[in-house]
């Protein structure tokens, strides 16, 4: 598969000149000084081109010739002792497919061969690698990451497969936690249950430090603690996924810890996923998302004026940026090998310097093959409504008793994978989100 | 507690001189340039002095006053959306009780207003943070690590409580994953159930990537695929624990997939546990571990004789290194705050340079107070019974034959967590090792 992935990055260089590519794979990564070792997880970019989810490999693509050297390490009995079972070249080249095979060591011997007139690298702290090597030796840092950001936007039908099966099991895995819930539960407890679902699934590799948040914690979009007791009553949101061969799902989930969404919850739920539906409503090829971001933000608005929560006109809402105090955090972002995928602002596009849609990830038109995050959410977060309530600017737009009494109501996201397909999207999300379908789900 | 752990560390300063300690806690760790954030889990030294597992603080220690002082972040409100709840200075102090709390940004202030002779540093890293403040400041960096190295070896009885609950919710999840293994089941199966049990019991934080192993991959000391068919006949291997308060359960434990041994599983499972009862009989203060090692080497070498896998006179077996053919690894380890912990080699002692026991981490008398782990294991290596069989001063102390129709075999390993009394040892792990008992635990 990766060979699409590498032929894709050939055709944007121009195949007359003397160069070469080269890509140092990463090393195993340890605790500070300890040997604490984390469960190696291939660098994206060094994945993307050659599938090695191994530590201490580089790769090296002649631009010339179209040509395909990996470098993988030479390992001796004791490593067989302590780490596994050592690979001949032989199987090397069975399992990855390379048209050359090297040993590490090999790198500047097979560059000295090649006399490539410039070197392509990832980044400055490879480059130095290269000019550690031989000093002669030009190097250029700048279009290989555009060149790669540029190939991994657009996914394979490959990718998108991978993708399909991280959301097929990420499915069963919300599904459970959703049956399981109760209030007097911790919030690790289902954690517990949904890492279960993924790893006896296959799925080792978690795409994110998961937030399962009940209550006022729901407020706090990074909250990674999961230690609180759930309480009756409490709403639940759990935002996590896991990868599939290095490809993440992602999606929110905010569900009743008792299985009955209160009216107040209830109202608050439907008006983030009447932004959702206009949102899904509206993707197709050609869509912004910064339009998007502010559609979803604009019907969620109209929500919570109907709910009394925010009032007067629904354009000096926009205008005076209420809306940023309920969604502080962007609508979506790319999905890929990172659960923040790389292309989201191409070159020359800048944030946009506005409260809650600065924080937007992506911002260029939706294209088929690109998978992004489509994440709408209303939060009542005390660190931004108590000055708001306090300011005259803003708190003239606030039915001021109402969002007091709501400080302690934690959030609420609803959050799909989307596939932009040529004619709209696929969700590759399959999880109920309509109240109705979720208390039956929950009380099945 | 903590304040113990301090009290420990200035009893091993001079109070007549100026000088404070210095150590920087850590900051998140994220996964190359990405924002894939690693769960906080902060250093181990920090941890110990201040109980505090948070990012981006640090801690002055007066040797003059034995005063203690705090440094804590100072987040703003962008924070408190995303990451949560901030808290007050007041909060900071009435949760970890410094004597004197500062936000970071005042680490120069105070080092002013103290002017200490000398800064102890943790190492060079942290000396050079301190250099770059003020290059007037004199920086230590040899003693420090030292002097808490001293203290961490020898356990208080609250850092006993927290190891004794990482191991009652082992022996949980060591029991849950013997009654649900089954041929045809995946490793990694295995890994769900027993994280599952961890992280419903609120331990969130394993202490070092655990090894799932069935069949010959039991062989490979630090097997961390956990992808294999668990087939009818394999033993499976499993060597995991999780953290309490950052305080590490260790266990290993090998079982018969389809819940009973077969001849040669037994027999071989014996000659480890056998080796295994040898060194618990012997454990009490003064013991040292190298004498330990030695002679589980020699009670198991007994055991391999006894079922003619070994042949020859049991001192040449010893005499010649043959049994570190079969146990390749050391006998244990110091048990703590890291999985390895700190102290095995007090200065002056090196490593011994001799197969098998090179490999041993720890090396000193025991004292009452230490924790450590006794891991004896036979195991069937190819990567090292090929070049065996070949070698003829090797040779010729093997049964080749039945070496050779071991090769698929894999390996037994017994882990228990020991802590060292005044008269003894308490066994702080409670899974069944005896055959009969693992087999009626399967079968139940």
């Amino acid at each position: 598969m990766q060979h699409q992935h590498r032929e894709k990055l050939f055709s944007l260089f121009d195949d007359n000149q003397n160069g070469v590519v080269f890509v140092q794979g990463k090393e195993t990564m340890y605790r500070y000084g300890t040997d604490y070792e984390f469960p190696f997880r291939q660098e994206s970019n060094f994945w993307y081109l050659t599938g090695v989810n191994e530590a201490d490999c580089s790769l090296i693509l002649d631009l010339k010739t179209e040509e395909y050297h990996l470098f993988v390490p030479k390992r001796d009995a004791q490593y067989a002792v302590w780490h596994g079972y050592v690979k001949s070249k032989e199987q090397y080249v069975e399992e990855y497919k390379p048209d050359h095979l090297h040993y590490q060591n090999d790198v500047l011997k097979v560059l000295k061969e090649l006399k490539p007139d410039v070197i392509y690298c990832l980044d400055d702290e490879q480059a130095e690698f290269i000019e550690d090597l031989d000093r002669n030796f030009t190097v250029e840092t700048e279009s290989l990451i555009d060149a790669l950001t540029y190939c991994r936007v657009l996914k394979t039908d490959w990718e998108l497969d991978q993708m399909r099966e991280a959301c097929r099991v990420n499915n069963l895995a919300y599904l459970e936690v959703m049956k399981a819930i109760k209030p007097g539960m911790y919030e690790y407890e289902l954690k517990a249950i949904f890492n279960k679902v993924q790893i006896e699934n296959g799925l080792l590799q978690d795409a994110y430090n998961g937030i399962f948040a009940s209550g006022v914690n729901a407020s706090i979009l990074h909250y990674v603690e999961n230690k609180s007791l759930i309480k009756d009553g409490d709403l639940f949101l759990m935002d996590a996924g896991f990868e599939c061969n290095g490809y993440a799902a992602d999606y929110t989930r905010t569900f009743p810890a008792n299985g009955k969404y209160t009216d107040i919850q209830k109202g608050i739920y439907n008006s983030v996923l009447t932004g959702m539906t206009a949102v899904l409503d509206t993707i197709k090829p050609g869509v912004k998302m910064e339009d998007l971001h502010m559609l979803a933000s604009r019907t969620m608005m109209e929500g919570l004026k109907d709910l009394d929560i925010v009032r007067g006109d629904i354009d000096d809402l926009m205008n005076e940026n209420i809306f940023a105090l309920f969604f502080p955090h962007g609508l979506g972002h790319f999905l890929g090998l990172d659960t923040h995928d790389v292309g989201g602002y191409p070159k020359g596009v800048d944030r946009i310097d506005r409260p809650g849609i600065q924080f937007l990830r992506a911002r260029r038109d939706l294209q088929p093959g690109m998978v992004v995050t489509i994440e709408p959410g209303i939060y009542f977060v005390p660190a931004v409504l108590y000055p708001a309530l306090e300011d005259p600017a803003k708190n003239k737009f606030l039915n001021t008793e109402k969002v007091a009494s709501l400080l302690n109501f934690g959030g609420v996201r609803i959050e799909d994978d989307i596939a932009v397909t040529e004619t709209g999207f696929e969700n590759l999300t399959n999880v109920p989100k309509e109240v109705d379908e979720i208390e039956q789900v929950m009380n099945a």
